[in-house]
């Protein structure tokens, strides 16, 4: 077992402090012992792990999740394993087992989430939003990127048979767009909303097909590029605004029939000049869920949803219930995601065919996923 | 009736264009016809109007609300008379009236609201968003710096034998404040909520009222000018901070009992520097109330949200409820908001007690109050 994982090892994600400033280290490190696997444990065998901007932003602009001291719940600094988007199947749990749905040779999305339960965040059930919180593979706890991980057994949410290991790893993305839906007002409502969504990147063509799964009569997504554009369309968008061309508030409006404004517009975008277009598109008493998460201020006139009485929704992250909703979804067809992967590389290419693919070729891909046992 | 009405007059709002811009003329006018009371309608004659700082925006800055052209609810333009928040006494009611509650006689509360009934806004239920939307006495309609003024009879709100007419002229600003903590996500919540209030003018000394009658554990109001803190305490505030003296967020943690932040933050100031403040001081899940009109845009970082998954609801103006909820109040004496009126002049002393009053001697004043029928 050691030499297996000392053979392949885990993608530790250091960095060094220069006197310039920060410089990543990314490498394949060979030579680790398997970490124990305690009560309350199981030990994964990862099998796809996706690269998200996240971690684009950790190589490029870094550390930001990666801890520099010793995480509050994980204890780790970096170096740290990366990958915090992954499926597996479980090797071996640890003794006294509690979680009866979980066995040896059962195939898992891992939920990376760890959170302290004592904040007030926590203790208010919004462990989401914990003042200490973390994502395995971002702030230590080990990571998809290894042939070997032990995570807590309440990580593992174990699929269907009809749900594959590399859809599986999609399941993360998936339950961030799903916690959205899921906590904008009118998500369990009884009447379909009609939706716009900015951005067609990873996270806003998770929300259109969670929107389409949860019955939104009418998905618009708000997208420059032509590539995305046919992304968007192909994962479920009724129709597709190019901004650079046609006026999202008149347009909007008119496609959903000119009657009523859109309820619920979703900034997944995250840029300044979609904020004030998403308070404008929405009707009266709607709101605006933002997805993203931003570099900087920019500017913001309340009054954008003083006179239509608007509200703006913040969301972060996902929990239990948002997995599991995900899940389902993928197990009764509901999402079907797999056009989302537009490409598998090997451990060794990360850097070269992941990162560098994503960056240079942002709107070629979606998802790059990681097949942890290619060689 | 005609002579008492021109003997007296109402007083326009009128603006001439010059070749310079715009130049307030406000006089008394005193050849007025006293206006006709239809179907549906009563006629009422004012007793006590405030004045607030929509109309000081007027006066220094406008035409906002003053119709230039025909408004699209009221049909009428510029001169108009003045006056939006007022009491009165039903002279007269119009033919096969439908209000049983209203006779002659009767003191009520003016909602001063105009809306269409047909924009999106109104058929979704928020007429208070009404896109054509405007206020008796800010967008024609009358007003109630009139001897007489003609009204719909869905815009008296009967008052019980113990609230005062003077009092009376509070209720709009109130209901401005009981609609704002309506529309709060836990105004209805079994817990009562920690909330800070943003500004101790007079809706911010509203809200704290409405608060306090609400069932709020702790309200902590934030307020530079010494006069206001004051009147921020004598209203129910628990604790005034200053912050230029003190830190908001972490005295705000520390008042609350250092276990929970506040639950919500009522931003009454509308000022670049508290919207920050307030995304900051509320836990986890909790709301910023935004009760003011703001100028401009101001920098924003939505990740103050984010962070604590909060939401910021916007609010704008109120419904018949929030009447009936404000004098439902009054009634019962959980509100008791007499103090707040600091002034009662003459009408002809419009201009200089009134209006420069509350503009040179902004913080010793909280309402003054126009007494129509004094001499
Ligand atoms: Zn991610
Ligand atoms: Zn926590
Ligand atoms: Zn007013
Ligand atoms: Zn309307």
């Amino acid at each position: 077992m050691a030499r297996r994982v000392g053979g392949r090892g885990r993608v530790p994600f250091a960095r060094d402090v220069l006197k310039s400033g920060w410089d990543t280290d990314i490498r394949i490190v060979d030579d680790l012992e398997p970490p124990e696997c305690g009560e309350g444990q199981v030990r994964i065998a990862p099998a796809y792990v996706g690269i998200c901007g996240t971690d684009l932003h950790e190589f490029l602009g870094g550390p930001n999740f990666a801890p520099t001291t010793p995480h509050p719940v994980t204890k780790d600094t970096i170096p740290i394993t990366i990958g915090h988007e992954f499926s597996g199947t479980i090797l071996e749990l640890g003794p006294n087992p509690t979680h009866p749905d979980l066995h040896v040779g059962q195939t898992c999305a891992i939920q990376p989430s760890v959170y302290c339960a004592q904040c007030a965040a926590c203790k208010a059930g919004a462990e989401n939003a914990c003042l200490n919180g973390g994502f395995i593979g971002l702030s230590g706890g080990g990571g998809g990127m290894s042939e070997q991980v032990v995570v807590p057994a309440s990580a593992c949410h174990p699929l269907p048979a009809n749900v594959d290991l590399d859809v599986a790893a999609l399941v993360e993305p998936l339950a961030v767009a799903w916690h959205a839906v899921d906590a904008s007002p009118i998500a369990n409502s009884k009447v379909a909303p009609n939706c716009v969504v900015f951005g067609g990147g990873p996270i806003g063509l998770a929300v259109i097909q969670v929107l389409r799964a949860r019955g939104a009569k009418t998905v618009i997504c708000i997208e420059i590029a032509k590539r995305r554009q046919d992304f968007a369309r192909d994962f479920g968008a009724h129709h597709v605004i190019d901004p650079t061309k046609h006026d999202v508030v008149s347009t909007a409006f008119e496609l959903c029939g000119g009657e009523q404004p859109p309820d619920l517009a979703f900034d997944c975008a995250g840029v300044p000049s979609t904020i004030e277009t998403a308070c404008k598109v929405i009707k009266s008493r709607g709101t605006v869920v933002n997805v993203a998460i931003w570099e900087r201020s920019v500017p913001f006139n309340p009054n954008w949803l003083v006179f239509r009485e608007a509200q703006y929704q913040a969301v972060l992250g996902y929990q239990r219930k948002d997995f599991q909703g995900v899940i389902r979804a993928l197990g009764d067809g509901s999402i079907r995601p797999k056009g989302m992967i537009t490409g598998k590389i090997r451990m060794d290419r990360l850097v070269e065919d992941g990162y560098w693919a994503l960056i240079k070729e942002k709107d070629k891909h979606v998802k790059i996923l990681v097949d942890v046992e290619a060689r």
